[in-house]
């Protein structure tokens, strides 16, 4: 797959895929653009659109084979595979992700887990041992951990997201609020949960109620 | 402010001030559309035009002023008054999101927290009281919340935000891995951690390294 898609199409795919899933699990056998474009939140001419990059696979009235559709948007996104995952940072969030079960579900494997706090090192979260930082390198390669979650107070992420990737992770989920600087060759995505109230503000603000809320 | 600004737009701007309330506080006073650029990973001519949607700000050669455009940024996001936010659901997500500190310093005041599991009701989670959902529209009557974050497991969630928007919630900061329905003047932003691991799985089979991570 040599095409390079956009975030926005990449977002987009991983919605379709999501709503497949359960389609799939309720054993329906073939859904129209316009029932993916409705649950997923999106245009039934987008839904052709982007599933046209990857070959024709509906038929023309026929919408498209769940089974079919869910597989090959899993190949797409390299989602036949299992991938191995490290949270680096255990406080409230790097805790709420390790205990998380949706990540198994949907192909992720949580293996390791990092903090700096001897108070959390050697403790079980969720069936995970939190391990001292001088570690990860080891435990990276003995895993072969490709994902790094970063959950780390703000002014610890950068050096801990360089470390990560030094030790073989290729990319970033950062739960930091901040921009992280990595070279090109690793994939960062970023979870600020301010970044979207801000947005929602906007939205809200935009919609000319600003003013007050109540009377 | 009339203009209709796009969702990736209004998280620029949202980066943009993150960063300007950064130099702000380091008491520097002008910023060069290349600098907000770098640390918000994108270009200078982007920056630009962003901010010529809102007026012409800085001065050419010279930069903008950074505490006038924090300010400006501020009022077009909507962030010059606080909000009041309430979290449906104090699971592990729920529970770390009412102990993060950060909501505070950047104007969202978490003032209430709604669960239905009765081992949770009364406890004091980050210093907010878990409520019974019974009393969710009285609260959010009360203190006059108009942003609802859903952290309650998927099979509960559309009835959360439903509710919640019933009782005055304006906006929808969702973590359950749904697509929920709101009616069109309900503004929605979702949070789903899969979703963006997704998203690199993507990135990262498509840089070719899909087969092995280690040799």
């Amino acid at each position: 797959m040599a095409r390079k898609i956009s975030d926005s199409t990449v977002r987009r795919l991983s919605r379709y895929l999501r709503r497949l899933r359960t389609l799939d699990r309720q054993e329906l056998k073939v859904v129209s653009s316009r029932e993916l474009a409705e649950s997923t939140g999106t245009t039934a001419a987008q839904v052709r659109k982007d599933l046209s990059h990857f070959g024709s696979f509906g038929k023309r009235g026929q919408g498209y084979g769940v089974t079919d559709l869910r597989v090959q948007l899993e190949e797409i996104l390299g989602l036949t595979r299992r991938w191995r995952v490290a949270v680096l940072g255990v406080g409230r969030i790097g805790s709420a992700l390790l205990g998380y079960g949706f990540f198994t579900q949907r192909g992720f494997d949580v293996v390791a887990a990092f903090d700096t706090d001897r108070s959390m090192i050697g403790r079980d979260v969720a069936g995970v041992r939190v391990q001292p930082l001088k570690e990860l390198e080891t435990t990276f390669e003995e895993q072969e951990i490709s994902i790094a979650i970063i959950a780390t107070p703000v002014e610890a992420a950068q050096k801990a997201a360089d470390r990560a990737v030094r030790a073989g992770a290729r990319a970033i989920l950062n739960f930091a609020p901040i921009k992280l600087r990595m070279s090109p060759g690793v994939a960062v995505r970023e979870m600020d949960v301010t970044l979207e109230l801000e947005g929602l503000c906007y939205l809200v603000t935009e919609a000319g109620a600003a003013t007050d809320v109540k009377e």
